[in-house]
């Protein structure tokens, strides 16, 4: 069966996005079982425990997932730099009330093992972000039976994943919410508004193209459906879902949140991101350029992100969010995708009728 | 009639953006004799030109057309300004063997006395970028027999233009050619992907709302619809037609571009707007947020625009295109309407048929 295949056999072509740090197995499951994709965000797990992890969620569902992985280069700083990134956030920590944490030994998990053993458990579907693999790769895991989609911000690095191989492209536009997929360019050559980038991508690659970036609801999908994608990828819509594990600081500052809410911001991780405006990425707004690239910084801030959710301070965490979340609703993650997808389907009645579509020819 | 019954009652709801510099009277016509709807870019109109100009346009057509205003604030800067600016455009002359131009007495038409003149031509549609109106100016509208449609970036703009009592928004994304419309905030918190913009102000207002942003065929088109627009605007879809008067060079610039090649830039024009990435525009980028604001910058680039134009190189002009402006093709305007239309209905019946809408409930 081809990839293309596999999504028009989904009773509903929605892909959850691998939310590190909102998402994790349960829901994955949850939206699987329901007849959408499920993704586990795999970024943090540990090599020797990949297998058993992945293991667990087929042992769950009989319909495909996908597991996701970030590509973090290996990262060796030098000591002043790190120094130098920590006491950047002193006055931060000590508004927590803490000291700065020590220089790490790790930043993050180890990409080539992760990679090892995502490749031995063999996933229906793995996704990869932040940079590409070789073809090599690809071909190891075609070999070990799973379906290789690439993420991609411009229709430059569409090509370049098609070139090694990917069965699928997930084209992720300049609204989606969390970190930003780019490894061509910069994030100014690399922001493209979803509508443009899914048509553009669609016009330079022949693999099937899932659509990311404001997709809330059944009238995004629709419309994503409409352009030519073959699937959508939802993230933020499922923020607030009883699956996600994001914790009541970010899901209350979702709910509250205004309009014209979010900024891509480097500050936070070394990466550009798209999260809630909060104090953190106003005043850090200045040097955000200058701060270790990810996953450095995403390393050192780790403690002030998690000190300040526990105190229940919304202001120095990383609120990821796309820029549509205002439409994001509470709810089971299974019953929402069926809801989006009764939604689409009315969509598609409602859009016959207003383009006559629907007359005799 | 209410606005919304007029958008119902185009055959075509597709919107022609109005674009100052490559469009006029004749795409405008073309359009709206297709069944959709023409816009005139009036923004250089002369006040005294402007009702002779736009009875002109009633003559050749039955149908409905807009009339386009940007609303510049009237400008008066400090000679120093206007020295400090030419200094820096010297070179970019010099290069096309032209000394800098005098000092301008003036940098655009006067738009109090432009509104006037719009207000007693009473065109069927009204539509404005760049600022809003007051409620007096909007009612002062009204009462001539025209529909007042609020450009807006953000969904604060589109309040703010309901508030004042616009009849439709036109929610302009971040993917959209020329200049951006922002009003009420800079433009990184305005810079808003179509998707999400259109589906939060959807969320947020009672009046028509018009996509507008990376639309460029029938399935753009589609797409809008689905995700709840009442019409479409498109301008780069039309930048190769044959009413187009943007001239050999940007249209030979156009037809070569690569993939993801355009920038939002301010220094062409003191406001940002999206073009096809240049020479002018990178080596004039880090000190963009230094020349003067819109119009006093567009002004005095104006004779450099014009003369590169002239010598053929693409690489001083304002190359204006939105993020999926590799989708363009020739053809006449209203044969393009006409083709897109087509393309949206059997868009529509594709997606009936994938959503499984079509088979009986």
């Amino acid at each position: 069966m081809s990839f293309a295949k596999l999504l028009e056999s989904l009773p509903i072509p929605i892909l959850q996005a691998p939310m590190a740090g909102a998402s994790f197995d349960a829901m994955a499951v949850a939206v699987s079982e329901a007849g959408a994709m499920g993704s586990l965000a795999a970024a943090g797990v540990a090599p020797d425990e990949m297998g058993a992890v992945i293991d667990a969620i087929r042992a769950r569902t009989d319909a495909p997932f996908g597991v996701n992985l970030l590509m973090a280069p290996p990262a060796r700083p030098e000591p002043a730099e790190v120094g130098t990134a920590l006491a950047r956030l002193t006055r931060w920590y000590a508004e927590l009330g803490l000291e700065v944490p020590d220089h790490p030994n790790r930043f993050s998990q180890d990409f080539d093992a992760q990679l090892q053993a995502l490749t031995r458990a063999a996933p229906p579907v793995a996704s990869f972000s932040f940079a590409i693999l070789t073809k090599a790769q690809v071909d190891a895991l075609h070999a070990a039976g799973s379906y290789v989609v690439g993420t991609a911000n411009t229709v430059a690095e569409a090509k370049a994943w098609a070139e090694v191989g990917a069965d699928g492209i997930c084209a992720q536009g300049f609204e989606a919410g969390g970190h930003h997929a780019y490894f061509l360019e910069g994030i100014e050559a690399s922001s493209v508004g979803t509508m443009a980038l899914v048509a553009t991508v669609l016009q330079a690659v022949d693999v099937p193209v899932i659509a990311a970036g404001g997709i809330m609801d059944g009238r995004g999908v629709a419309a994503a459906l409409a352009l030519g994608a073959s699937a959508v990828q939802m993230g933020s819509a499922f923020l607030l879902a009883d699956e996600a594990i994001n914790g009541a600081t970010w899901q209350k500052a979702l709910r509250e949140a205004p309009d014209d809410a979010t900024r891509l911001t480097r500050a936070f991780s070394g990466r550009y991101a798209r999260g809630l405006e909060n104090r953190f990425v106003r005043e850090m707004a200045a040097v955000q350029e200058e701060v270790p690239a990810y996953p450095v910084q995403n390393r050192l801030s780790q403690a002030m992100r998690a000190a300040a959710d526990k105190a229940g301070d919304p202001e120095m965490m990383s609120l990821w969010a796309g820029q549509a979340v205002t439409l994001a609703r509470p709810g089971a993650a299974g019953e929402m995708v069926k809801l989006w997808w009764a939604q689409a389907q009315e969509t598609a009645r409602a859009l016959a009728r207003r383009t006559g579509a629907t007359e005799p020819r």
